[in-house]
C-alpha cells in the first residue's frame, strides 16, 4: 500500500481476502452496526469467553463447588495464565503471574525492585506515564519516606540524558496511552543497567499488540493488563513478570498467603514461596481468571509478528484515508510516523476532540477521548478488517462535515468518557 | 430443640416445615446428592449469579463494549455493591467499598490506621488470626520499619490484658476461621479505644453468617470477602469499611487511578478522593464484582436475626444427633458452646481430620479440613435444610463405624485441602 495511489474501497477488500489473520475475526462476538476502535480501552469478547464463563459459574461452582480448587486446577490459574501470557510478551515459562490490578501489582515490583537497591531511591519516569503508574510510586514514597523512594518525572526528549548512577528504577510505559509513542525497550534497558538501575515496563498498551521480548531485552520487571489486548473482559486481572535472576533475591510488601511457601500449612510466620508464586497475594480472582484464560486461547496460533504487521497497515490506512478528505485537515495526529517509534493505536488533536468521539459513537464508530483534546483510535488486528477502515473514516469526515458534533448533545460530559 | 430428648428425622423435618428462611433454599443452585458444609470456604451459587454472568459477559460486554461504564454504571459498581454489603454488616450508606481481595483491603486499612497513630506502632492481633492477615502486617513492616510498625502477637487468652497504650491497631478476625470462635466486637472496640488504639476487624467468617454492627459498635475499619458467606464465586472481589468520621484525615499508599479526585483528568499528580473512594486502586473487577452484585440480592429480604437464629439451631442440632452415636465421641469438640461465642461453624480435633474428610466428600458430604487435625463444618441457613443435617451426620457416623476412611486412597493429600 503505497500514499501516492489513492485508496479505494476495493483495494482494501482485496486487503482483507489476502489477509492471514481474516478467519480470527469469527472467533469474536462484534456487536451489528458497530465499528469497534476501542480494543485498546477494552477488548471485544472473544466467542470463547462467553462458553468458559458459563462453564466455570454453572459447572465448576455451581457443580463442584470448593472441590474445584483440584478438580479444575483453580489454584494453579495464576501460573498457567502467567505462562500463556508469558509466551506473548517473551518470557519463558515461571516468570509471568497473573493476579490483582496493574496498579497493585506495580507496588509489588517496585517495592520488589527497591529491595534490590538499598543505596538508591531515585524512581525515574516520564511526566506523561499513565499517572496511575506515578500515583502508585507516591503512595509507595508516602510509606517508607523520600529517602527509600522518591519520584522524578522528567519530558521524553529529557529521558536518556537523566538516566544516570542516581537512579534506582526506570519505570515507563512501553506505549504511550495517549499519543501511542512505543519507547525502544532493548535500548532503554541497556541504558539504565549500564548506570545500575533496574527497569520496570508497564506492557498495558503492548502486550498482545506487538511483539515484546522481555527476556531478550533482560527486562527485570514488567507489568501489564488483561482487559485491553488480551480481551479478557472488563476488570480481567493483570499479570507481573520477574526475571528469574531475581526470584530468590527479592522481597515484596503484599506478602498475603498465596504468596506464602506453603500456604495450606497456615503457618503463623510468612516465608515467601520461591519463584514467581512469592508476587501472590490474596485468593486468586477465579472467574474473571478464567475468563482471561479462555481469551489468551485465541493467541495460540496467533504469530506476532503478522499481527503486527496488520495492526501498523490498518493504522497506515487509516492515516492514508484521512488525508484523502479535506474536512479531516484539522485532526493533528501526535502519533509518531516511524512505525519502530509507534504502538497500535493512532491519537489526534482537535479541539472538539470529545464532541466527535460522543458524535462518532452515536453513529457506531467507539472510539476513545483522552483529555482534553485527544481523540483514540485502537487498531486490534484480530477482529477489525481493512474495509472497516474504510467505514469508519467514512463516518468520521460525514461527523465532521455535517457538523453533527456541534450538536450540545455530544458536548455534555459524561462519567466516564 | 432441647438436648433431653433424643431428635429424630421426623422432627427435623417439622423443623424445616417451620423455617422462614427454607423458601430462600429455591434461589441457589445445590447439585444432586451433595451435602454442603463449606459455604464458610465457598458459598454455593445463587441462580442468579449464572443469570447475571451470562448478562454481563454477553450483553454488557460482548454488545455495549465500552460504553457500559456508562451505560450499566460500571463504574459506581464499587460503591453500589459496597453498599448493599454495608446492610449486613450494620453500615450507614458511604462506607463500605468494594474491591481487590481481603489481603490487598488489609493492607490498605492498616496503613489508614497507622496514619491517625503517629506516635504509637504496635499492631495488637492474637496467634490463631489467619495467618494472610499477619503476613500483612510483617510486610508492611518491612517496607516502614519496625518503628512505624510492629506486629505483636498473644494468645485469645491474654488478649484483654495485652491492650494497652503502647497499641496503635488492634487487629483481629471477629469468628475464628479453625475454631468458629466469636470475639465481641462491642467489648473489644471499646476496650482498645479506651486505650488510644483504632480497631480493625477482619469480618472474613461473620459477614453474612450473623448479624455484625459496624456503625454501632464504633469499628474504625473493617474488612471481609464475597465468596464465603456471600456467595459472590471463586475469588470475588473483597471489601473495606471505614468510619466516615475517619475519611478525611486518613492516607492509604495504594493510591492507584480509581481512587483520585478525578481519575478521567489524568493528572500527574494524586490527589485522593474524598470519602471511601479513597481506598479503590486499579480498575474495579466488573465480572466478579456484577455477580456477587447479584448474589447480594438474594440478601435483600433476609432478616439477619432470623439467619443467626437457624444458623444456630443448624449448629445445634449437629451437636445433638453427633452425641447421639456412641462412635461419633472421639471427635473433640473446638468451638464454644455458648451462643454468643461462636460463629456459624463447628470444628472438631481428630487425629484422622483429613482421612474423614475427604472420605467425606466421597460420600457426598462436603466439608472442610484445617491443618493440622480439625474437620470443619460450616452451616450456611439460606440453604440447608434441617434434614440436611441429619443425612450429614448418618453418613459422617456411617464413614466412622465402617473404617472407610481408613483406606489408603483418603490419606493421600492434595494440593489445596
Amino acid at each position: 500500500m503505497t500514499h501516492d495511489v489513492k485508496l479505494t474501497y476495493a483495494a482494501l477488500k482485496q486487503c482483507d481476502l489476502d489477509d492471514p489473520l481474516l478467519a480470527k475475526r469469527a472467533a469474536f462476538h462484534l456487536p451489528d452496526n458497530t465499528l469497534y476502535l476501542d480494543g485498546n480501552s477494552l477488548g471485544a469478547m472473544p466467542k470463547i469467553a462467553a462458553e468458559r464463563a458459563a462453564e466455570v459459574v454453572s459447572q465448576q461452582w455451581g457443580e463442584h463447588l470448593i472441590t474445584s480448587w483440584n478438580r479444575h486446577n483453580w489454584i494453579d490459574l495464576p501460573f498457567s495464565v502467567g505462562d500463556k501470557i508469558g509466551r506473548l510478551i517473551g518470557a519463558a515459562p515461571g516468570q509471568v503471574v497473573c493476579c490483582d490490578s496493574t496498579s497493585v501489582n506495580l507496588f509489588k515490583v517496585l517495592c520488589a525492585a527497591l529491595s534490590l537497591q538499598p543505596k538508591r531511591h531515585t524512581v525515574l519516569s516520564v511526566n506523561g506515564n499513565f499517572p496511575t503508574d506515578l500515583y502508585m510510586v507516591e503512595g509507595l514514597s508516602q510509606v517508607t519516606g523520600t529517602q527509600r523512594c522518591q519520584l522524578k518525572l522528567v519530558d521524553d526528549a529529557k529521558l536518556e540524558a537523566a538516566i544516570n548512577q542516581e537512579v534506582a528504577v526506570l519505570l515507563l510505559t512501553q506505549v504511550d496511552f495517549r499519543s501511542g509513542r512505543l519507547f525502544d525497550m532493548a535500548k532503554l534497558t541497556r541504558l539504565a543497567q549500564d548506570k545500575g538501575a533496574l527497569v520496570i515496563w508497564d506492557l498495558a498498551h503492548s502486550a498482545g499488540a506487538l511483539p515484546v521480548a522481555v527476556d531478550e531485552c533482560n527486562v527485570d520487571f514488567a507489568i501489564g493488563c488483561g482487559y485491553k489486548y488480551f480481551n479478557g473482559g472488563p476488570g480481567a486481572p493483570a499479570f507481573i513478570y520477574a526475571a528469574r535472576r531475581h526470584h530468590s533475591t527479592i522481597s515484596q510488601p503484599l506478602t498475603g498467603w498465596m504468596g506464602h511457601k506453603t500456604p495450606f500449612s497456615f503457618d503463623t510466620r510468612y516465608e515467601k514461596a520461591p519463584g514467581i508464586a512469592q508476587f501472590l497475594t490474596g485468593t486468586p480472582a477465579v472467574l474473571s481468571m478464567s475468563v482471561l484464560d479462555a481469551a489468551l486461547e485465541v493467541f495460540a496460533d496467533v504469530d506476532m509478528q503478522q499481527l503486527r504487521q496488520k495492526s501498523l497497515a490498518l493504522s497506515d490506512c487509516f492515516q492514508q484515508l484521512l488525508s484523502q478528505h479535506e474536512c479531516l485537515r484539522g485532526l493533528e495526529r501526535i502519533t509518531p510516523y516511524n512505525a519502530d517509534e509507534r504502538g497500535s493505536q493512532l491519537a489526534y488533536r482537535h479541539p472538539d476532540a470529545y464532541a466527535l468521539c460522543q458524535a462518532l459513537i452515536k453513529q457506531g464508530v467507539i472510539a476513545d477521548f483522552r483529555a482534553p483534546d485527544i481523540l483514540r483510535l485502537g487498531f486490534t488486528p484480530l477482529y477489525l478488517r481493512y474495509v472497516d477502515i474504510w467505514t469508519a473514516v467514512e463516518i468520521l469526515a460525514d461527523v465532521m462535515r455535517s457538523g453533527e458534533y456541534l450538536k450540545t448533545e455530544y458536548q455534555v460530559k459524561h462519567k466516564v468518557t
